[in-house]
């Protein structure tokens, strides 16, 4: 079991790809069924997958007022059922992965995961590496996790995408999300929204300032807030590729490493975007 | 977040204990939701909980060969199926303890263990024991592990058990099976047999030297093997008991400290047996 190896792809299937949004505890099982298909059919040496919460952990951590963290002793219980429903969502996940052959593997972020106000602070990934190196392919969540610092918390899984691609030496991120990829506006309220094909780091600071002028809220349509998570990666030279997970074939061409939705990459200032 | 506050019991529920022995698969639904009433009942400051594989785990892992550990490829997704199985068995045991108001939270072991030829080498507790001292009650099980040395492996609930006693700091070790207790013969096979209700350290090891004559197997009933994996913590003063966890209240008056079973713990040679 050698630290060597081929450098893995981290995919992260947002919560509202592979959940129906407004069903509580509801899998769209013909979603996740086609994604196991896809990431199947791209055969990856070394993958690593993680989801969201969608209809399942993000309902159950609203219902339960746990999503600010530890307030009082009547929110214990809803950080069980949080992580209950979480792990939930992951089996039926995992259980699609396995039932196309892929030895996806559960791995449980509150069992090897602390904050300390609400950044990863404790992490031990050892095991999954194991995994990962005899040709699991390890799949977690974001997940309710304890916290050194409030008690516990929501640890989300862009946080959780950003700490595994460095510990693991990621070659690159794909986020697979509901949107064709980042926008220099709101697709679903400006027309003249475009799609940026390829953004570096500079060009990614350089928007952020636009972004965050006052009384622009994000005006990308909600991918932006992501994308400023991912940072650190992109500056130790992982590449980020968004990609609609919704859209059949679009994770097996991203896997496969085609060009789909946005490339986000460190890069240089004078790149074009679309 | 102290590092102090009460000392835990650590209760292990034997796969046998929870589920149905020869159906492949099937939580004792009555059993548990039984022994959930019982634990609220018991209303313990600290608690950690730890269950078999019975017909889930044992049976999947004999199923797909993996019972000894990484031979060869065609057994991946065998270990994806076990631990798959386990993460099962543990959502029901969990939504159980839920459903009685107990705040349990799954933790599954093969995200924070790795163990070296089949021994616990790598344990990451931190996160577990956060949520120990906010109040939780973490639920862990044998599992399929990753293993440093052979690949994979399946680690025992008892091995567990007396590693999570010895990070916790744990008072009492409460182990929950389907016989009363420890005997001096098999009560299956032997109508001599007596139920050993108190028995020390070195008593045990003189017991031990008799089993290890040739020709005797294990005559107690299979129970002296769990023991043996219980040494360590008796040298630490940890007292472990043995309890029929199919008799309906045995498990309240174990966790309240009042005399059931077997107690076994460090003491002196010159104890009565019975």
């Amino acid at each position: 079991m050698s630290a060597e190896g081929p450098t893995p792809v981290i995919l992260k299937l947002g919560g509202s790809a592979i959940t129906i949004k407004n069903r509580p505890l509801t899998l769209d099982k013909r979603a996740i069924n086609r994604l196991a298909g896809e990431i199947k059919q791209a055969d990856m040496d070394s993958l690593v997958i993680v989801h969201g919460g969608g209809s399942f952990g993000h309902w159950v951590a609203e219902k339960y007022d746990i999503t600010d963290g530890y307030k009082e002793e009547s929110q214990i219980l809803g950080f069980s059922k949080t992580h209950q429903a979480m792990t939930l969502l992951n089996k039926q996940v995992v259980d699609s992965l396995i039932s196309r052959s892929i030895p996806a593997v559960a791995i449980s972020p509150a069992s090897m995961i602390a904050t300390k106000s609400g950044r990863i602070n404790i992490m031990e990934e050892r095991p999954l590496r194991n995994l990962l190196e005899l040709g699991f392919t390890p799949v977690l969540y974001g997940d309710a996790v304890s916290d050194t610092q409030t008690g516990f918390n929501i640890l989300s899984g862009d946080q959780l995408v950003v700490q595994l691609a460095i510990r693991l030496d990621a070659e690159r991120i794909l986020i697979g999300a509901d949107v064709d990829g980042l926008y220099d506006a709101d697709p679903k309220t400006s027309q003249s929204a475009r799609l940026i094909s390829h953004i570096t780091l500079p060009q990614l600071m350089k928007l952020q300032e636009e972004i965050a002028k006052p009384s622009t809220m994000d005006v990308t349509g909600g991918m932006f807030g992501k994308v400023l998570e991912l940072l650190p990666v992109l500056d130790l030279g992982v590449q980020v590729i968004i990609a609609n997970a919704r859209e059949p074939g679009t994770i097996y061409k991203a896997l496969k490493g085609e060009t789909v939705g946005t490339l986000i990459e460190k890069g240089e200032q004078t790149e074009t975007l679309y």
